[in-house]
């Protein structure tokens, strides 16, 4: 395909995205597919000969639109906001355009260096300090993976470069919570700690977020039965309840210690709320961390995939990570960052111009009034749904997310889960909104399941809320009948 | 950003990447700047308040293109082919515009049910059997990690669900050659393996390739030394000189010990070839592999990233990949391909679509009609070359990489390298060309730089390499004036 032909396919898919978007709130939420039909959709062989842009376009709209569960849609309140501005959706197109390689500085200059500049200028608008040094990576998973296998290295000395984690006896332990993200076990076992040695350090049972004492004893135990601290991580803004583990105490833990675990904090969701200077003492002490990761492309709404991971020591990061080979050596060495060295993925795309455009597009204003709205949303909800007789909200609520039971008078466990799982899977089979069920065990060990409201999609305004709410005591009733 | 001013910005943008594109051999390959110099372009604060879509685009030409190596341009030959072609890149723009979010196959049953139909193509237009289950990942540095894990969990039963690596008293080892990619070993360290467990299994001399009597040596060795063979990686055309690793003879030195390891191929570069059945000699034994990378963002032309990854028991895969907390479960649970538990991160973009638009669009036709070309234009060069006095090419040239020396008469390596590297860098720091020097150490033992032309950009036809001939002759003789 020529510039020629791209210019004008270009123009009909911009304009084909454009109208798509402006219809989301015209289609279901969730997808109304069943399994395998979007695949029985398409040939079982590839095509022999090329067809037309406009062709293509119509199979996308047959084949493809009736299989996307519609995240943008505004009454999508599943998972996380993964809101996609369309201003950083202009950069990724930029980024995609120019067809550049990051694998080195010199493969393209402008590629590190204006990530660098991007990871700045993110590391200023949550107010973190200048001793901090960031990278872009995909997702929250690969940089809990990366912090827990530099961790892994600075408990050993960098094993990594002699016998490997095989040649250290003394046990590396890793803390969380059970409220962590899935990706933190994952991480945990990919870099080979063992699920033996994982800690699941206690929570508060009301505030959900880590007991620092409990940290303290496990650390201590595990010490003393000649066990190695490596790694603590943090989650800012749990999955589950967006409940905060303490930071600060977390720190304090670490520096009364004989040992110095890796303090990991994952702020992937929450990280959006420091935007807003009213909402950081909600990380208070992320300065003592040794990394930190948060994902611009949830609730900020830059377009997946941009999760940024910062570094107070990029020196350690670098030793585990880097390779040299001559292919990809250069004059410019030593005078430049070496992006490649900061993760685990050779090849890089332009992924700071996605943040750039919505940056100079949008603007920062726009974003933290668009945050603070949502915040304000998730206010409303929760006093609603308290204030409503069989309603509950079983966790507080810190930033959007918003976690609910609706208990019948007398139900049993059982019953009231069968409930609850009855009333959200009618919303979301409906298509008309689409909210998460998830495990959440609460000190009444009544119910096992609850239902979670993530608010932020970047269209979802007050009246989606109202709307919401009325989905939820009909399908409740509904339900019951 | 409402969606009609994205159309009208990307209408805007469509247009300055359709000028940039016919543009690219007007620039220099290489970029001409400092370190520092792009970042310097910026200011050192984020803005304030948005600018509009015609103030960034200048922004964008004012300070980024000048930080752009051009490895679209016709006379670009370092490195690897990094096609971006423009038909992928518009399957790339609806991806973005799209928004849709890949984290369950209820988050977007199309997201990954084309992506099974995508790889499902590949796998046909390469000649696998259909025993290979494939996905889409970011890089081949990250594929060979996740084979790495899965070949260290399968070493030890899953032990990773224990104690992990450390509770495993048997050194795991990992064979490959010192013509691996970088990436290999990284991936080997990364895993835990450490550096004293990697094998560098001898290559030949002429060939470049492992040589399969070395291998079973050295598995024998480590057997009865009490150490466990658990991986093989076959580099099917080496990053130095596209050297092909014998897979089947490989294959027979597993078969016949008493250990398992799994074996990976990494064709990162070359499994494009494969879309031509006259290259598929080349990875002969393929089928009896575990796992096969091949990346088609390289000289295939899909916009980066996109590296495919095979397996043949995709149970292994998940075993060790797979989480399943509450709120990514639903009613499709067991009927559908969950993409999460084959990789690393829980959120994917639509990658898919870049394939499919790039195949529906080009025509697999026009593609292998490309790749043809390109063959062809490697073997014109190396004609030219080694009929020419005083330069020779140094390793066979299977594909479409070509390494050369330029040798005057009576020099020492040492003057013999400063020669190469003086007339490597005269040219690519003229921007007239780029060509990769990289350490090739020949039987000669004379000098250890040499020159890799890396043939195979999408507009680079035959008469750019009788002019980059030219420019190797004529910087040569510079060099030595």
């Amino acid at each position: 395909m020529d510039p020629e032909e791209f210019r004008a396919a270009g123009h009909a898919l911009i304009d084909w995205i454009a109208d798509h978007r402006l219809a989301a709130d015209q289609r279901p939420v969730l997808a109304q597919v069943e399994p395998g039909e979007i695949r029985a959709g398409f040939p079982t062989s590839p095509p022999d000969t090329p067809i037309s842009f406009d062709a293509l376009t119509a199979l996308l709209e047959e084949r493809v639109v009736p299989g996307l569960t519609e995240v943008q849609h505004p009454m999508h309140f599943g998972w996380f906001p993964s809101n996609a501005s369309l201003a950083s959706v202009l950069g990724d197109i930029a980024s995609g355009g120019l067809g550049n390689l990051g694998i080195s500085w010199e493969s393209s200059p402008a590629l590190t260096e204006v990530e660098e500049v991007m990871c700045d200028w993110m590391r200023q608008l949550v107010g973190l300090s200048d001793r901090w040094h960031g990278t872009i990576h995909d997702t929250a998973s690969t940089t809990c993976l990366v912090a827990l296998l530099v961790a892994r290295e600075r408990a050993t000395g960098l094993e990594q470069n002699s016998g490997g984690l095989q040649a250290v006896d003394s046990p590396l332990m890793v803390y969380t919570t059970a409220e962590a993200h899935s990706s933190v076990a994952k991480a945990a076992l990919l870099a080979g700690y063992g699920w033996d040695n994982i800690r699941t350090v206690d929570i508060d049972p009301q505030t959900r977020a880590m007991v620092p004492a409990s940290l303290e004893a496990a650390m201590a135990e595990d010490l003393s039965a000649g066990r190695i601290p490596s790694a603590v991580v943090a989650s800012v803004g749990t999955t589950g309840t967006t409940a905060f583990d303490p930071v600060d105490a977390i720190a304090d833990v670490v520096e009364r210690s004989t040992s110095t675990p890796w303090i990991h904090v994952d702020a992937a969701m929450a990280g959006t709320a420091m935007l807003l200077p009213e909402c950081r003492e909600l990380w208070h002490g992320v300065e003592r961390a040794d990394s930190i990761t948060w994902n611009p492309h949830k609730w900020m709404g830059t377009i997946l995939d941009c999760s940024l991971f910062y570094v107070r020591n990029g020196t350690e990061l670098e030793s585990v990570m880097s390779t040299n080979p001559s292919y990809l050596q250069s004059t410019a060495d030593g005078a430049v960052t070496q992006y490649r060295d900061w993760g685990i993925p050779l090849g890089r795309r332009f992924r700071s111009l996605k943040l750039w455009f919505q940056l100079e597009l949008e603007g920062i204003e726009a974003i933290q009034t668009r945050i603070r709205r949502d915040l304000d949303n998730a206010r409303w909800l929760e006093g609603e749904i308290e204030s409503e007789d069989g309603w509950s909200v079983i966790a507080p609520v810190a930033l959007q997310t918003i976690c609910v039971r609706h208990v019948p008078p007398g139900f049993t466990s059982e019953q009231l889960d069968d409930h609850t799982l009855r009333w959200v899977r009618a919303i979301n089979d409906s298509g008309a909104a689409y909210l998460t069920p998830a495990r959440i065990e609460t000190p009444d060990r009544l119910g096992s399941w609850a239902v979670r409201i993530s608010v932020g999609v970047e269209n979802t305004e007050r009246h989606h809320l109202v709307a919401l709410w009325k989905l939820m005591r009909e399908a409740a009733t509904s339900s019951l009948s």
